[in-house]
């Protein structure tokens, strides 16, 4: 069994240590040569780990033609680029490959979930796709920390093999095969950790946090529902749990976004010079754009809409959430 | 309207100046003389809030007869004393009143939850039994950050009064009929903040923590349901709402005594020393005998209850936890 990660950021690399640790062969796929001669002879990706020796058995390359003879090909790149990974392996690809994603957004081009990009561009050189994602930092996994997370798939089959062969004594893989789901949880959770991000940066607490959590957990099932989802899922490792490593965790890129947006009271300075990706901002537009588009209510997310793309200001946001009636919990 | 809360401590000190935020007649009784002082003469309460001024218009007083005309009485004591309180009361009253408990926990002698406690000992001189619970620490309430909470009654009316006086623009009450569901979401995510908190002490991360809460929802939902709980409950605040603050917040005694127990690798130094209320470690010994009685399954709890009450190691019920044989995500 051959694995190749397309992609040597952090998680490409390190669920190519975790592979590895198992002692399959995997070879990651980079564009920055740095990072690929890191690895291939420091054992190291220094950029995003360091100190961090990697397994001396991870190989990596430069060179695209890798992916030929693979079986199975794992996709790690921002959400925004996996459709042109797919254009680009469609014609080199000689047999049909398990895809794994493991991106948490949306395609930004037609705003479907990234299962759906990939069967529509990889067609009958795709075996199966499966998701592998979940509450999952990479700077942890690498270091060996206790992982678990999801293997997504409508092919339950190919989800045992995604889970055999990442599962070990740190890193636990369950299957789901609700994949409108579980995509859909992991793509929402980003825009609930930019505005829990802007809470703490306004300087509220704890308290607030868990409770814009729990309306955010309730607005994401509403919204996977209507869009066939299965409600259990959301309180699983791709629905709350996923929500609750981002939303509280220094090492999430979307609350970190969302602390500085907070903190300035306006989103302006941090669009115009942030140049990582940020993946809540992209799936902002996308929710808000389907969720007009099938009627179903989102007021967080409408609000952060309007924070990230109409100038409105943070307090305003916070104010104008706070303000709604009183009323019970599930009215 | 004249309310009186019992209990000086920290919880019945930040509701009693919302109350008085809200210009509501209210009175702390408590046990503690200095407090009681220090409230009346300084307009605080140092022991619990240095350096915070509270509203001036709260009264405070050690003479339990100020009970006597009250029209609400709200009882914030650990969970282990409000049979006791309801004991002291009944002769007491000369009226019905209504009982606000914010106890999250169990009746330690008979296990019951806390209102049925309450009804079984106030009878006749109880108007009706509301719960004010959710993900609230005491802090950031007295100073005024964004919190909201559930008002639980099976009297929807009674819980509207509760959510009307309490409710301002930074304190939100929503009602919520399900008792059952709420009171057990509250007290048991006690024992997922030890559990949390021992994972942290262990070394563990954010991705360790984030499976454990996803987990330990399940887990409480599972043993809410076999009770007469509605699931949707712990959707809400007194499910993910109330387990998020107290599994991630240093506020928390549960989680802070996990870290100590989870750093010895041993409950036996922390339960030789501990002078504070951790209302997880009696929560959780009611819920490992309901659960036994019930049949329901709960492998956190019972790891959590081999910590405290029979000397296991928590780095062997982690291991436990862990090995647990690979499989899908709800089987």
């Amino acid at each position: 069994m051959k694995v190749v990660i397309i992609g040597s950021g952090s998680w490409g690399t390190a669920l190519a240590n975790v592979l590895a640790d198992n002692h399959v062969d995997v070879t990651i796929y980079g564009i920055n040569e740095d990072q690929v001669t890191d690895i291939n002879e420091n054992n190291q990706n220094s950029f995003f780990f360091k100190d961090i020796l990697l397994n001396s058995e991870i190989k990596a390359t430069g060179n695209f033609s890798v992916v030929e003879d693979a079986d199975i090909i794992l996709i790690a790149t921002p959400s925004g680029i996996v459709k042109k990974i797919c254009l680009d392996l469609y014609p080199i690809l000689k047999n049909p490959v398990y895809i794994i994603n493991v991106a948490k957004g949306f395609d930004p081009d037609t705003n479907d979930r990234l299962q759906v990009t990939i069967k529509d561009n990889l067609k009958e050189k795709l075996k199966s796709c499966i998701s592998l994602i979940g509450p999952s930092h990479a700077e942890e996994v690498v270091i060996g920390l206790l992982t678990s997370v999801n293997a997504v798939s409508d092919d339950l089959e190919a989800a045992k093999i995604i889970q055999k062969i990442f599962s070990n004594n740190y890193f636990r893989v369950y299957t789901n095969t609700d994949v409108v789901g579980a995509e859909i949880g992991v793509a929402l959770k980003n825009v609930m950790a930019l505005a829990s991000g802007i809470l703490h940066g306004q300087k509220q607490g704890d308290n607030a946090r868990a409770a814009l959590m729990t309306r955010g957990l309730a607005e994401i099932t509403r919204f996977g529902v209507a869009n066939g989802a299965d409600p259990q899922t959301y309180l699983g490792l791709c629905g709350v749990g996923d929500l609750i490593v981002t939303c509280t965790s220094v090492h999430s890129r979307n609350y970190q976004a969302g602390i500085i947006i907070g903190q300035a009271d306006s989103a302006d300075y941090f669009l115009k010079n942030n140049k990582k990706t940020v993946e809540g901002i992209k799936a902002c537009k996308s929710v808000h754009a389907k969720a007009s588009e099938i009627g179903v209510e989102m007021p967080i997310t409408n609000e952060i809409y309007s924070v990230l793309y109409e100038g409105k200001k943070p307090s305003e946001a916070i104010d104008h959430l706070m303000a709604r009636s009183l009323k019970s919990e599930w009215i």
